[in-house]
């Protein structure tokens, strides 16, 4: 379990003792452990392994570790660790791979698998099909409960998940049984009785989040994948989905903070080069647009140059208007995300924050207003930026619960109209409500 | 299944229809139907489903839903509903009761549920014994693979999971073996023989996400709680930890937009009185700190009615710098919830910042100082925003990184350290920055 004793074991070569401490570790866990040793004691340690250990370790290895070990290891020895893999790992991993590994391992993996990967290789990316892992276990609805269970007992080792498994006629999905309805069913009632027959299921071209979302809402451990024909082609087991869960959060928040998201590589693996990258194009995109609060400020500089107490407020104001802005923005985002608000609801959202954001603004405008006549006895100012106040309050919402409503509708990722963009929008707003009343007031 | 299909019956009085109809449909599919069926209706519906059914459709319906059935059902009829529940559900519907509710519910539960349901009520919120689930399978590790199968078929029906098994001697925890271990192995080898003794559990008053992390990390289907003295008490199951995960997601990304997290609730069912309290606070606490930016500005007006040009180019300048420091703190906020980043980390991290932002820096500062020397002919001023644009992304991305490690340092959230707490700071640090170069360079 513990680094140090690992290594220190490897250095005084005690081979046995280091490979029984594997045995009782965790491949999540030897995956940890092996980023922190040197390379070759990487491949000392892996040959440690049993057969399946090993390749449950090597699914969860970064794709540098994996590398160093493919080039390291014999064709033999590859050849074992495909065998024992998961299909859809091998996939994952296939994917992330560059061209020259990708060929040396199918070079190594049979035939029949193969053609599997292949198909599996083929299915767009963020799709169902991508995830989906295609070893399950498949029943004739003629089955007695007995015969279920004993073909259970006798493939159930090599298939990810057994809990769950499906009846099919000539390929065709037509009922589901869970494990432990057939375990508390007499021997002899057929797969027929006691299968689910309206079951939930998603197509290989379905959005892997729409499988997500499934599994989560009905709770889940596995959903079928069919194709058009409503052919059984695979599972997509709850791991899995709460995989996709974390990465598709990432993705969003990532996205929300202007943010564009590159890889599913972890923040240290990313190089300084491609962070840079993948954050320069929001910041020169907002930063050019910041140019039009910058005009809108230029446009009144005779009311600054009369009244230079004025531009004291702008940050106040624009920030303000900024964060109300993504407030709204994120609770419809994270609402479009976990499907409790659809785009059919932006009248009753729109509603519902033109109300909250009067409110927010007037409790704002009252405060600021206090303060405002405390520090410089002057209720005039007070009013004119009370009035800014409401008014951007109600602007920032109403554009921070719109906007991703209506990039939903276009098909964009809502994410993307996320705070940063917002706050550029209503910056250019705040500016120019704030002058057009404070010139009016103040008769400038 | 469809709404207008059920509402029909209902109105046509095809009770025996509907009964067949909500006898196939997926409870969670039943309380959202529910949820726009009038009051009177919800109970009628709610009568006719089976037993187990109404039970299900009891813990996914709203609070709201709940109270109306638990006043309209006689007391029998909520025996069976609170027989029929898992009792973690129980729990979490009971923590969420007015007081009188809780104690009629109360008051239908048998003696031995009650104390039951007392002990997990008194578990802190957000900690493992809140979520846990009390019903499991234990084994001692004497019984045979044959005996233990007969064991699950005969109280299977009654556990919300029975895919891992649990191993007790003297109710301490010894072992784990999973449904699939079981189902693979020879009929007379024991339980002992195949049990894995080194089994991950965490618990009762560990932090829920704790247990959250390692059912996602090692892909668990369900996680053994235990006391202090290694008591087995319980069981977190996998459905349960991805409602946690989306729970805990939303409220880290309300609390990174400034909005105090009240509830579990969704948009809609927020009042817009509690949506405003909700926003309010941080609002008021950013718009009053944003005056020390406002002050700041009024600290240079010299320099900005000698110059009032350089007072366009604020907004771009601010909001570049705040929308860097979003940027730094997302991806250091999301690094610390998926535990890939941690405090130890933080020389790192920083350095690693500071190379990005450099660069970064730099590429903003070419791009705008080609357009300023476009638009004003003036390669000077183009200098000033260049270094005052550099200074600023640094600042920002420093700021950025560092505050969220700090909060979790101190045990705060590092979501409360996000875009707009940092964007205030950067704000005024940008103003001072850009006015002290400029004042220097223009010799203003």
């Amino acid at each position: 379990m513990d680094r140090e004793d690992i290594l220190s074991m490897l250095q005084e070569r005690q081979y046995k003792e280091l490979k029984e401490v594997l045995e009782n570790t965790h491949p999540v866990d030897i995956a940890e452990i092996l980023e922190e040793v040197k390379d070759k004691q990487i491949v000392l340690i892996f040959r440690l392994l049993e057969k399946d250990k090993a390749a449950e370790t090597f699914t969860e290895m970064n794709n540098d570790m994996r590398e160093i070990l493919i080039n390291a290891l014999t064709d033999s020895e590859l050849e074992e660790v495909m065998d024992e893999m998961y299909l859809d790992d091998t996939v994952d991993i296939l994917e992330e791979m560059p061209a020259n590994v990708v060929k040396r391992l199918l070079m190594v993996t049979d035939e029949e698998k193969r053609k599997q990967i292949n198909t599996l290789l083929n299915y767009p990316e963020d799709s169902v099909g991508s995830i989906m892992n295609v070893e399950y276990i498949a029943f004739h609805k003629e089955m007695t409960v007995e015969e279920a269970i004993m073909k259970i007992r006798q493939i159930g080792l090599n298939r990810e998940t057994i809990y769950t498994c499906y009846v099919t006629e000539q390929r065709k999905l037509i009922g589901v049984v869970s494990l432990r309805e057939l375990l508390t069913t007499g021997d002899n009632h057929t797969i027929e009785e006691i299968m689910e027959t309206n079951m939930l299921h998603v197509h290989t071209h379905d959005d892997q989040e729409e499988a997500v979302n499934i599994i989560n809402k009905y709770g889940l451990i596995a959903l079928p994948v069919v194709d058009k024909e409503m052919r059984m082609v695979g599972i997509v087991t709850v791991d899995d989905a709460m995989d996709v869960l974390q990465e598709e959060t990432t993705e969003d928040m990532n996205m929300m903070a202007g943010i564009v998201v590159p890889n599913e590589d972890t923040y240290f693996e990313t190089s300084i080069w491609s962070h840079a990258k993948s954050r320069f194009p929001w910041l020169l995109f907002l930063m050019l647009s910041a140019t039009l609060s910058g005009l809108a400020l230029g446009h009144f500089e005779a009311a600054l140059i009369a009244m230079p107490i004025l531009n004291t407020f702008v940050p106040m104001l624009t920030g303000t208007g900024g964060n109300c802005g993504s407030q709204s923005s994120t609770l419809i985002i994270r609402g479009l995300a976990t499907d409790e608000v659809e785009f059919r609801d932006i009248f009753k959202i729109l509603i519902k924050e033109l109300c909250v954001a009067t409110l927010v603004g007037l409790m704002l405008a009252v405060v600021n207003g206090i303060r405002i006549v405390l520090m410089y006895q002057n209720p005039v100012l007070a009013l004119t930026l009370g009035i800014t106040l409401i008014c951007t309050v109600i602007l920032a919402k109403t554009i921070g619960c719109v906007l991703p409503l209506i990039a939903k509708k276009c098909r964009l990722d809502p994410a993307l109209m996320a705070a940063p963009l917002i706050t550029t929008l209503v910056d250019t707003g705040t500016i120019l409500i704030y002058f057009t009343i404070a010139t009016h007031i103040f008769k400038i």
